[in-house]
Parts: structure tokens; C-alpha cells; sequence
């Protein structure tokens, strides 16, 4: 299990590139990044662990909302610097409440000031991260 | 256009990371770094660029190969600091002939020393990039 993590390329921080996608519409749910004990956490539990940069910390998708991602699969690409998983996503990945937090689509309208929401809210994230 | 693409967060090199999936089975293709003329070059010509660190050049994709990614819509996600493009991929999205570049499957087996390559080539490398 080790060496095939220790063969991956983590950049100067240590962390790499996450991307999870929903294992059975094969939806792209988030990007974020690992560092090797938050894929070796998410080898061992079956459960998505990230590296939040900002917070410094290793943390379990869903901790706090209980929208946790079940690991299905894992892979990584020709460089070994991207990892790749495949998960069933309990409740919805996006702390905004939405199923994807890829909700905004670009507008070719050179009009267009922001991009447009094309998600469906699933949970109110005041109703879920109030307590 | 620009206002869309300006409101993006890029990181302090000016790059932020684009993930390309195909528009018709969402298989995940490739995921590599844009600046912000490598998005808007993206958006004027429907054909995907990237910027490649190790070049320092931007660079369409396909460029010597042939096998380009014709747009055909891009997202961003909730911090705004990610892109997700959706595309039609002609011949294969990785250099190493593989449609995807994420050929390579985790084994849970402990007494795995390598990823196992679960992709299938679909051109012979050497035979695209060597004239």
C-alpha cells in the first residue's frame, strides 16, 4: 500500500491534486488536495480525507456535515501527480449545499458579468453548519 | 468574457487547475494548469490550451499529436479557484496513448509495488511524436 503512495509526485508543500467523482453518474464533485497521510487515512477508513491549506489540517469530508464520500476506487495519472477518485457521495459534496461545487457554468455571452448557477441546491448550509 | 474569467482565483503564480472530462461519457481525461491567457485563448478558439510549468509556454492541446479537445462548455467551482471543461476528445487525451491519462488503478493488495494500468493504448507514442 505504501510504496505504491510513496511512488506518487507530491509537490515542494508535499500535497497533490484530488479529484472526486461521483461513481456512478461519473459527475466531477470537488477538487481539493492530499497530502500522503490524508490518502493513506482514505485508503484505510474507505472514507475521502483532504488537506485543507487554509486550516493547515487533515480533515474527512463530511466531518462536521455527515456528507461523506465512500471510496469506490482510486487512480492516478501518467505523471503520478493527480490522483483520481471514484466515490458514492452521501447527502452533497459542496459546503454551499450544492450536489457538485463545479455549480457555475461560464457564459459565452461577452455581456455576462459572473458565471451562471446551473446546480440545485440539495441542503441549506445554515440549516447544516449552524450547530 | 473577461469579467467571468477575472473574477477567477488563480494562485500566486498566476495558474489555476483545469480539469477536462469528456462530454459524452464524463470519463475523466486529463487535468494540468491554465493562466488566464491560456483560459481566454481556450474560450476564443474552442479548442482546450494549457500552460505547461515545466515549458513555461502555453500550448494547445494536441498541438504535435493532432488530438485536440473541442470545447463544449466550462465550469467553475464554488471558490471559484478551479475549472472543469467539458469536451469532445479527438484520438487520446494522453501522451503516453492512453484516451485518459488516468490509466493507472490503485490496488488495495499490500503486497502491490505499483498502480495497475487498467487503460487501454490507443496509439503507439512513438509513432505520433517522433517526426
Amino acid at each position: 500500500m505504501d510504496a505504491q503512495i510513496d511512488g506518487l509526485k507530491y509537490d515542494s508543500n508535499g500535497l497533490i491534486p484530488a479529484i472526486v467523482q461521483d461513481d456512478k453518474t461519473s459527475q466531477v464533485l470537488v477538487m481539493f488536495w492530499m497530502n500522503r497521510e490524508a490518502l493513506a487515512k482514505t485508503i484505510q477508513t474507505g472514507k475521502v480525507h483532504s488537506y485543507s491549506r487554509s486550516r493547515k489540517r487533515l480533515a474527512m469530508k463530511g466531518e462536521s456535515s455527515g456528507h461523506v464520500q465512500n471510496v469506490k476506487s482510486i487512480y492516478t495519472d501518467c505523471d503520478k501527480d493527480v490522483v483520481l477518485i471514484k466515490a458514492e457521495q452521501i447527502g452533497a459534496a459542496c459546503h454551499e449545499g450544492y450536489y457538485s461545487c463545479f455549480f457555475r457554468q461560464f457564459q459565452p455571452d461577452p455581456a455576462a458579468t459572473d458565471w451562471k448557477i446551473i446546480g440545485e441546491k440539495k441542503f441549506d448550509p445554515e440549516h447544516v453548519y449552524k450547530k
